[in-house]
């Protein structure tokens, strides 16, 4: 079972004061959500999603075209456009999707990363996963600005079932600014495993980047994947059979993009089915055949992917990353 | 109904008969079959298919790892490797590959590239489709060999149905050093359609490239995409729901390859299933999508694919493409 590295003690040290949209107060923020992606099918998860942000305290702002639908995405494309542009417009402490889905990749040329990056200079917090992978590369490669991997409103807070903790606890840290890390526990290397977990890993001053690897994969080659340079790289897919993962590892790989990192996480793959005519291959198969084929260190078992129990991750933050054992630290806080 | 060009009269001229590999004559030929890829599984299809081959009064050599078997794999990496490193040193008229499924892509590095090249340049025809696009986009980037987009062993001459007789013309039209060109009608515009079929188009003296999507869109970034500019590029894929196709469309379109072509040719898209998610995004979406984006006439209905009618194409060859009315022909013979 993964876990939330425990916050430090925060009451020894105060250095995050100073920010404004970062301090240590608890109080209300300001949430906005928007729908950059697909339409929202499910309007009960997703007032179920608002109330519980709502319960927390929480000022949530709906944008006007949240519930917006055309085709299968949220509006069309100058809608979804207009959408991301009032986000960043809205002075929110923290921009949420509503959900992925597929929508951010054919829009990414239309959208204004320097507005984008203002608010987020300003402190705002842009969250997501999965499809907002596209924006989150985007941003990282036109101006630097770091976004958040974390849960959207519908799976995550509108979950008919009780919201993870785990992810609830991370989403507050990142609201009140206390989160400074997230660690977790690897899975043991099954005994028939040609490979083995990494020895322990130090890596320090690094890009973390990535997210779902589909969308990755889906941009290499063009301007939108940023040129990231020793950094650790975490990906994550769902519905996808261990053989499309291998190939989008490989086309990661004969890019030579896995190679320059100091670091590859695993997160979780999750929702595929094997059949008869793999054999033996399975997901397992690939972490090996990679593992083969690479000398950066390949980790397993980040808590993040299509799953409840999510870490919130900096994408494009300098963060430290420390193995020992079978426990795994991805660090962005202040070093005492 | 697409229909094969076709073959002009060649009672009227004798241009080929100084090809020593590429005659008239409608003599026995020999045809190699190895696997690449997937394991065979079906071994019924595999023997129903060598028969056929036989019964037309081929040679048939079947490679010593045909039905190899490794996880889902035929054989392990190294064994594939050989496999096709044997079809290459076998001397046959004709390389076909048993089935796609997958496996060309990871040992793409391990290839002997000169040795597959001399054997083409000596005349063999390497021929295949699906998971076979990866070594022939590998083969067309490292040494320019042109090779044979058709159909595999399996699934066309081993099909439990009679066998396409379109294939098997084409087929036969390219063992006796007949074929010259493939012609199809295009599909009519749906009334409801955003975009229209393009005007009039003729192009000449293009390199034809393309094969399966996803295959094609795995390969972007890396080493074994060829940098085709001014070509002819056709794509065709099976099981992928249309916003999958479009997004692997937009990173060939966003990776700057589809603006270099002279015409994007789509030939067929099968198996996949739409949902109510969808509400009227469809295939034909993306078609419209694709012309509003790029000025190169986008041509559709190419009678290629992941089905029993499949022309054979000459990828890596300069063609010329004519298209009147809803009239388009591939033509890859000389011009007199």
């Amino acid at each position: 079972m993964p876990s939330s590295q425990p916050p430090h003690d925060h009451a020894e040290h105060d250095h995050d004061h100073d920010h404004a949209a970062c301090g240590h107060d608890h109080g209300p923020k300001h949430i906005y959500i928007y729908s950059p992606a697909g339409a929202v099918r499910d309007k009960a998860a997703f007032r179920r999603g608002v109330k519980r942000l709502q319960a927390l305290g929480h000022e949530v702002e709906v944008d006007a075209d949240a519930l917006s639908s055309h085709q299968r995405f949220a509006g069309d494309d100058a809608a979804r456009v207009a959408a991301i542009h009032r986000a960043a417009a809205s002075g929110a402490d923290l921009a949420l999707i509503s959900r992925g889905g597929y929508g951010l990749t054919r829009i990414l040329p239309a959208i204004d990363y320097a507005r984008l990056g203002k608010a987020i200079a300003d402190g705002m917090k842009f969250v997501g996963f999965s499809d907002f992978t596209a924006l989150q590369m985007a941003l990282l490669a036109k101006n630097g600005a770091t976004t958040w991997a974390g849960p959207g409103l519908l799976g995550d807070f509108g979950s008919p079932e009780v919201v993870d903790d785990i992810m609830e606890a991370c989403f507050d840290d990142l609201l009140s600014g206390h989160g400074e890390g997230s660690g977790w526990r690897m899975p043991a290397t099954p005994r028939s495993a040609a490979s083995q977990a990494p020895d322990d890993v130090y890596v320090q001053k690094a890009t973390l980047w990535g997210g779902n690897l589909a969308v990755m994969a889906g941009l290499v080659g063009t301007p939108w994947l940023p040129a990231v340079k020793g950094g650790v790289l975490f990906l994550e897919d769902v519905n996808e059979h261990p053989y499309r993962v291998e190939r989008m590892l490989t086309q990661l790989l004969m890019a030579g993009i896995l190679g320059r990192q100091k670091a590859i996480v695993l997160g979780q793959f999750t929702d595929f089915r094997l059949t008869p005519h793999d054999k033996g291959f399975k997901l397992q198969s690939v972490v090996d055949w990679l593992r083969s084929q690479i000398d950066v260190p390949v980790l397993t078992g980040l808590p993040f992917g299509h799953v409840p129990t999510k870490v919130l991750l900096p994408v494009g933050a300098k963060v430290s990353l420390s193995v020992e054992g079978r426990d795994a630290l991805i660090y962005w806080g202040h070093v005492h």
